[in-house]
């Protein structure tokens, strides 16, 4: 598992003990400008700060390439160390890159939205698009650590909260009641000023690293965490919207399929229906899945597809269910 | 590690076993006209055939590309099988775009030249070249099995089997005498025929197969492996000859370093120029490796480079050698 820092500075000593032949820090140049603080703080050299493009922009192979040409120009090496400084998009590539450089070497996530911190950072999933489907190409590569640093957090507008609590809700449905009932006494406003958001942070990672330590290879268990993510990957991709927001869309719309299918109780889609009016949260929960992108879904085998089912909430197994009776 | 199939049929039997939810064959448009016979036997229909360049052509970014989008109008997804019939470079790519394809489905090595047989298509190295940089992209990513049939060495050329007897003869001065004292009674003309043809690739498969199992990542002793590689890799490129040719070069010129440094007696080397005469190889040992493509060789480790020492016939360790000593 990667190890979690808990801040910069401790990130400074990590590689003070680890003692990479070199270091390169990636960032998008949005980024660069708003956390030159934190780069400071990492202590990295100018000339070994390299830039990627901002959002999806960046998820293309040739990105990736360029990516490579920097690291070969800064003679990075198999003991070399690369961090991603930015959000699930610069760990994307940055994780992919230093995963096929040289056969793989060791990097480092520093994630800066909430989104990241609590979930896309901690996995090792990397990769990017192809002819228009996510994350079509990439593999799963650890990162060596990740920095949980909650000033970030403190940048992000309203609408990064929202990607970042659905999951964190997902977690609490998925693993951990206490989640649900911390988030209780929240609203998108208050979160990131809130006194218990550090704990809630630390839930939400401790429910990733469960399912990551059983499954790393995302072979059955981990796929659990897809809960919300099968419809909401196709919704966010169809109407443009947040992967936070598809993802409590997602949540939503898997609850009614299972509600179809007798495997889950309506009260539980009320229960989350109304935590996120009580989070202010406001949601379109009729956006239409896209069903052609749909079935390019990396977890479908032949006629079947494995939904994540909430028993309980806090409580979730898989259940393999056939692709026709998930569209009608 | 993988499963080692000792024929085409017990592939199909393994196929049957494994319920793959798809089959796709990679094959150069060369191979695949000299190969028909086996692609008949492997049960594989023709629209499942997929084609790549000959030779180093192939270990090109745009060829993964297109091997991908193949993928895709196949629909192979994650439980589907990827079958290479060819030599290393097939191995390379198809391997390589197989662990980044939906994060990594299995694959299969059919390897159809001597030294893939006994070398390549083990050790889940794959990747491709970039910048002129050989292999500087690609991951490991073990196949599912390795299937050796002995009937596609009896099209090998004399080169080819050169090829094969530069890695052969490296297992046994690594690891294990008895393949030296079997190949004693061999030439390269008789080789393809004879009657030790499958036990000595079954001794030389195994000692491949103890580093890997020791140490898949590459971290420490699977370099031992590398004996002959460092300079030979350098050499091949710089001379453009065949990587058997070039290892057994670098094997010579590795041994004359570690004599220089006192590490090793001249012995070792005067043996090996015996048994190469014996052998009917002939080659030139005064070729020299491009030393700044060296420099960029991945085992490089700051200002040093791990290098196989071997102590005597039959056994290896690695020994950290300063870039400079090396170079002088």
């Amino acid at each position: 598992m990667p190890k979690i820092l808990h801040s910069l500075k401790s990130l400074k000593t990590f590689l003070k003990e680890k003692r990479p032949s070199g270091v390169c820090v990636v960032v998008s140049k949005k980024l660069y400008r708003k956390f030159k603080w934190a780069i400071k703080e990492i202590g990295a050299p100018k000339k070994n700060i390299v830039f990627l493009p901002d959002g999806e922009a960046a998820k293309e192979w040739k990105e990736i390439e360029k990516l490579i040409k920097n690291f070969i120009k800064l003679k990075l090496d198999r003991e070399s160390i690369i961090i991603a400084l930015g959000g699930g998009t610069v760990g994307d590539c940055v994780g992919f890159a230093s995963a096929i450089y040289l056969r793989g070497v060791r990097f480092v996530q520093i994630p800066t939205t909430l989104l990241a911190q609590i979930h896309s950072a901690h996995g090792g999933k990397t990769g990017i698009n192809f002819l228009n489907y996510k994350n079509q190409i990439g593999v799963i590569h650890l990162p060596t650590a990740v920095v949980i640093d909650s000033r970030f957090l403190k940048f992000l507008n309203r609408e990064q909260i929202v990607d970042g609590l659905g999951e964190i809700i997902k977690a609490g449905l998925i693993k951990d009641l206490s989640i649900l009932k911390l988030l209780e006494k929240e609203t998108v406003e208050s979160f990131s000023k809130s006194r218990q958001l550090k704990i809630i942070i630390r839930k939400a990672i401790k429910v990733k690293q469960y399912y990551l330590d059983k499954d790393l290879e995302d072979k059955n268990i981990r796929q659990i965490l897809n809960f919300g993510h099968t419809l909401g990957h196709s919704i966010e991709l169809k109407h443009k919207i947040s992967h936070g927001r598809a993802v409590i869309i997602g949540m939503i719309q898997e609850l009614k399929i299972s509600e179809a299918l007798g495997l889950t109780f309506p009260r539980i889609r009320q229960n989350l229906v109304a935590l996120l009016k009580n989070l202010h949260i406001k949601i379109n929960t009729d956006l239409e899945p896209d069903w052609n992108k749909l079935m390019r879904d990396k977890k479908i085998v032949g006629d079947n597809i494995n939904l994540p089912i909430i028993k309980k909430e806090g409580s979730a197994r898989l259940k393999k269910i056939k692709l026709k009776k998930l569209i009608r």
